[in-house]
């Protein structure tokens, strides 16, 4: 089974990576560039288990070690 | 207009990080965990423009500064 998770930055948590990027676009003509925020993109290969077991292992995962959940939001999604 | 942007690592190139966490995970006990590949994701805002309009621009940032095309490939979804 294949998992896509996505981790990003709270809302109001600065994100230098992002206002980087966003400068940089800036300085490469893309003015239309309101808000960069950067985050994380996991995708992880799972042995075949139940969605309902797959569901709990990935949320797990997600608060010990993929992310920070003081800061960070995550999401995921299962696929087959 | 809110853009989401995923990077990862074309097939076949090492990922030392992704490589990390799988190790990590496996230590944490997760050994249904088989493969760990690791990217990034980005939320652009961008001032309302047509949906071809975003979807060029998108593509030359992508091309410009968000990827490097040699190992990575990127896909977006353009969000209302």
């Amino acid at each position: 089974m294949r998992v896509k998770i996505f981790v990003s930055l709270k809302k109001g948590v600065l994100d230098p990576q992002g206002k980087a990027i966003e400068r940089s676009l800036h300085t490469l003509g893309y003015n239309e560039v309101q808000d960069v925020r950067m985050g994380k993109y996991l995708e992880i290969e799972m042995a075949d288990a139940s969605r309902a077991t797959v569901e709990q292992r990935v949320r797990e995962m997600c608060d010990k070690l993929l992310s920070n959940t003081v800061i960070e939001d995550y999401r995921f999604e299962i696929l087959e």
